[in-house]
């Protein structure tokens, strides 16, 4: 197995939290540099022809990508501990936070990133679009500002992947200039998370 | 178990048809009026304050909101015929084109309408978005064609999940005027698929 990583995207950072909770270690690692865009490179495409990072390529030559996939493979690699769910239950209640967050959270940051920074000014930019995302994500983080203050988790009352993916994704958050500052439970779930030891794979 | 259901809807539909594929029948099934915007009334919040459906209701009150996420729950209550994957390669590659689809052809195609449809003109429209996104769900459904011209199905070369998603989601397609009629492999596909019992679901 080998994972391509790309170290300061969001992402590829879910992946090695989840591996870090998880235990697995000694996995190569190649790093894609994005920033001389490798992701577009031929031989990068080979492996994923939609030119995303991570990637996890299997030793029988399967290549899986999106993050949610490769969590998905390593969850049925390595049961324990689950940060998919137990029961039946945990895994729907998990199945739909991590549908809400990519969708209500990850999508409009990485929009709004996308559509007004100019790293990305070579392409196409809907600049009215930028400013629209980033109200919808802070939207959803009131949401789960409330959320929290009912819970110690984002989901079912204990740590999980949906947790994995909110952390991930409100850093890198900082890069569209949108932060919990003002969220006291919010600001406390994020105290909790970063007390892990996982934290800093 | 209860369903909240939309018969128009696309998301509500995915459901539909994923029960009609395990012939899971006779659930109670209760009609959100979305014309009426009957999915943000205070009764229908108290049940997803996010005000989206489907939602499954448990008979132990949990209340499964997101598509994704009732197929998850109704796969492990009636495994077969499993349409989320079989051995762990399986899973995590319809894992992989299931959140493709979300976020390269439903999410555009789902935004696009939202911001340019008369239907929503009272909420805010950022009218440049609509072309732009409908732009790329066009580029991912000419992936899509050039991946059926080596495969039958969307993934792992069998009937799945994700082809139920892609169904869905390019025949509500329609509503901004985005078909497959050009895409030769893309028809061949969608034939396919409309012979299966499941389709009037």
């Amino acid at each position: 197995m080998k994972l391509y990583d790309a170290a300061r995207a969001p992402s590829p950072r879910r992946v090695r939290l989840f591996m870090a909770e998880k235990g697995l270690q000694n996995l190569e690692v190649v790093q894609v540099d994005l920033s001389k865009k490798e992701q577009h490179s031929d031989w990068f495409k080979g492996i994923n022809p939609l030119g995303t990072v991570p990637v996890l390529s299997l030793d029988n030559d399967i290549h899986i990508a999106e993050s949610s996939a490769i969590c998905r493979y390593l969850e049925e690699l390595q049961p324990e501990p689950n940060l998919l769910g137990g029961d039946s239950d945990e895994k729907a209640m998990i199945t739909m936070w991590l549908a809400r967050v990519e969708q209500y959270l990850w999508l409009p940051i990485h929009e709004s990133f996308r559509h007004s920074h100019a790293f990305f000014k070579e392409q196409t930019q809907i600049t009215a679009w930028a400013p629209y995302a980033k109200q919808q994500a802070e939207k959803f983080m009131l949401f789960l500002d409330n959320h929290l203050s009912q819970h110690d988790y984002m989901s079912c009352d204990r740590f999980s992947a949906v947790d994995i993916n909110v952390l991930c994704v409100i850093e890198f958050a900082r890069v569209i200039d949108l932060r919990i500052d003002k969220l006291v439970n919010f600001l406390a779930w994020h105290e909790r998370v970063k007390a892990r030891p996982s934290y800093l794979a």
